[in-house]
């Protein structure tokens, strides 16, 4: 049995998630592993069922951890990647949001693009036409796109051979799902078949420069279309004013 | 008194968090900002006192409240932001970590110091100025400025006008400060002093070229110097062998 020591001014339970999070990295166990039970725990660290419970609450919280029903508790498919990471939901005045957000994908997504002409694998790249086809089906029966369009991008987020990149990607879309509306017309459907096809395409055939070029012309047009659609209600109001 | 109802399969834990967030949102609450006593929200939502006290913790655990003792529970000044949201503590092999790091910053910081020389303000070029002096200051006394470094690269991400750029950038140095280990010696001194003096510079007279070269060869010297330290290990590694 260990015994676990204040100091740093951190709480038990707060030292009990740290000791179980040492538990978890130091056996490299993964997403979907399971955990060891309650009493083994309390085996293992010198604490109260009380903290070791209020523990395993907050790293549920964090999404470290998950509890199944009747099944015991795993490790988090959300790999402790929280569900609003970017603080959005505290940002108020989001008119800009979406814009701000287009920015930001203009600077990194053409050179994940680009790296994943490169580094995409066999599997990679099925995944990708296969997304693809799953995208084309839901746009031919006039379906939303959103979460698939997310998932293409993020699927080229994780051919690039860099592991940050891939889990931060995962971070923009679920704070795009949570927090920005993207209202989609023909122009952007029309948009995103063209060039996800043209990005596609350069992936798979490994041509960097067509990976990036299409990727940054896909977003900039999203990018026009946003400030087009801000003029024209913006126009709208002054009419009626 | 307001009902809350179970559906899409939410626990009430979850379902109270939810309120309590629609309650901070609705009324624009922010860092530092008191949120009402329990006894309030006990009157406010129909739930047990259990359960808002476990949707307290939640929060908490999320770094959207913090209790301060005695005083009562507030707004977190970590904005909901948790302590590891790239998930870096499960990457395990995390000898390329740092690589892609330096690559991802490469994406963003030079388009981020680009943008700051145009849209900072007087307030935030001020604290640029006093951040610098700090940084010099502790390298002259030979002592560590990773914690001041990080917050002269938050500086201009905060100064870009992009929030998502600010709050992203908070996310990268929180990430790099908990997961990844930079050893500095002479070389990235001189090139800390000698690029965040050219950066600065660049920044305060508006010359957005100047600011993102400066940038790029602040990072990309640092991603040299990390590949050639690792070779140089690599090389004492088959001497030895």
């Amino acid at each position: 049995m260990e015994d676990i020591k204040e100091d740093s001014g951190k709480t038990l339970v707060e030292l009990t998630t740290d000791r179980i999070i040492d538990y978890i990295t130091s056996r490299q166990l993964k997403p979907g592993d399971k955990v060891p039970t309650e009493a083994e725990f309390l085996d293992r660290f010198a604490v109260s069922r009380g903290t070791l419970r209020e523990a395993f609450k907050v790293l549920i919280a964090r999404n470290i951890l998950e509890s199944r029903q009747g099944a015991g508790t795993f490790i988090s498919e959300k790999q402790g990647i929280p569900d609003d990471p970017l603080g959005l939901t505290f940002i108020y005045d989001d008119q800009m949001l979406a814009l701000d957000m287009i920015d930001l994908r203009l600077m990194i997504e053409p050179k994940a693009a680009q790296l994943a002409a490169v580094n995409a694998t066999e599997e990679q790249k099925q995944a990708l036409i296969d997304m693809m086809k799953v995208l084309e089906d839901r746009i031919s029966k006039g379906e939303s796109y959103v979460a698939e369009d997310g998932k293409f991008h993020q699927l080229i987020a994780e051919s690039t051979g860099n592991r940050i990149i891939g889990n931060l990607t995962y971070i923009l879309f679920s704070s795009i799902e949570k927090n920005i509306s993207l209202t989609l017309n023909n122009l952007s459907v029309s948009n995103t078949l063209y060039y996800h096809r043209r990005i596609l395409k350069a992936i798979l055939e490994g041509k960097i420069f067509d990976a990036y070029n299409a990727m940054t012309n896909h977003l900039s047009l999203i990018r026009e279309y946003m400030i087009k659609a801000d003029e024209n209600s913006q126009n709208k109001i002054e009419e009626q004013s």
